[in-house]
């Protein structure tokens, strides 16, 4: 394996599965950053294992779509060797890790998302795609349900937790748009059967969403404008480092294995 | 230039000089950091200079260091090319950069060290040194006077400004120790005439010091038995991320140059 910056072609369905297994990579780098730092050591071991179950499915993906891509690479050079505009997870899920109301909020949005997104890849056209939906949403279902309880306990919890929370949700509310944005790549992969137009997500993600915020006492903000693009490529300013740190140990020791 | 790590000999003049070389490269790192973040436009650009001295110092160290060792390395390649336990900069340096009052106090702390160390390093045995310290000891004299105004300003300012004084003083002053500690290394570059042994400067670091606290109104802490170990290769935790972070466009783009 060659240490040298890889790109992967522009195929919808490469673009549409790089979408998800990005995702998943990012936030699981994100939230393993809680690993021997979360404030309980039971939520400690939870937040590992969740990014464990999200790199597990961001392999998985990234396996099938680097084998769709057809140019003889793997899922770790994917993970590791692509520079940052190959890279097409949503903002969403680069942003820093934040406290732990700001974690719990993000993970509770997109186990959300994933959740009906798994759910709708169960139906693939691609049976190898439906094969790891069909284990991702069981997954899926529990990251959702975790990261609800957190929601709704420090919401409606003492004064600060709650503060907590409504700043998180200001934060991250307009970066969840991203998440049901539609484009060309999106229409080819819901026109080959492949997966879901992400657009079709968008109102039973607010049912749920709302449902629980709700049941926290909070309240959903007013949408603004505002559109991040990674799916396109374009990070912000916190992208670089965590691709830094990501990508260190195989960019210091190329080709390296356990 | 290849991408793998690489490592530099034992020789004590090579270490001596790397404490040196690494110590100014390592604070500049965390020093850039303010780079568009600063509280007031002069002092963006007065923490950037600074930053900009100290490269241009550890670029002239590391060269020397690099030809006393011998390999045939130049300087970018011990910047960016070695494993963490072969950089050989005190803790001090590659602690995070903390507030404005930490960035200052740390930043005052090692001028002080630093310009008594040039103005001993002019009369070096080893003529390149000699010239390198000749220039290098008009900039750290500046960088002392700047970070002793700020020092004396923020804690003898408001009251929220000298309390981030005192807590970035609490957190600084063990890691002051390492500066002063004697090895054999150290003992080595003395015999030789290369340079003092950095346990001879304590004291004067001591009463310059003491002089700004004394100004700012606040009190020289208690010694703790603390001692950190970074002259021997033995860093922190933030060093790994530090590291990531300077050397990922030579890991990722190997031997690339402007």
């Amino acid at each position: 394996m060659s240490q040298q910056s890889i790109k992967v072609g522009s195929a919808p369905e490469v673009q549409y599965l790089l979408r998800i297994g990005d995702s998943c990579l990012i936030l699981a780098q994100r939230i393993s950053e809680w690993c021997g730092h979360a404030p309980i050591l039971e939520e400690d071991i939870a937040l590992s294992n969740i990014a464990l179950d999200l790199i597990g499915q961001a392999r998985a993906v990234l396996t099938h779509a680097a084998k769709l891509d057809g140019q003889g690479h793997d899922e770790d050079q994917l993970a590791f060797l692509r520079d940052e505009r190959q890279y097409l997870n949503p903002v969403l899920m680069e942003l820093p890790r934040g406290d732990f109301a700001f974690t719990q909020l993000r993970n509770f949005g997109v186990a959300s998302w994933l959740l009906l997104l798994w759910r709708r890849l169960e139906q693939s056209s691609d049976p190898e795609v439906a094969a790891i939906a069909g284990k991702a949403v069981k997954e899926a279902a529990y990251h959702q349900q975790h990261s609800a309880d957190w929601v709704v306990r420090l919401g409606d919890g003492t004064e600060d937790s709650a503060q907590r929370m409504k700043s998180a949700l200001a934060t991250l509310w307009p970066y969840f748009n991203e998440l049901f944005d539609a484009d060309a790549v999106d229409a080819a992969a819901a026109a080959q059967g492949l997966g879901p137009a992400w657009s079709d997500l968008k109102e039973d993600w607010r049912t749920a969403f709302a449902e629980v915020l709700e049941e926290a006492q909070l309240t959903v903000p007013k949408d603004s404008g505002f559109r991040s693009e990674g799916r396109l490529g374009m990070h912000g300013e916190h992208m670089g480092h965590l691709l830094a740190t990501l990508q260190y140990l195989q960019r210091a020791y190329p080709g390296g294995k356990w």
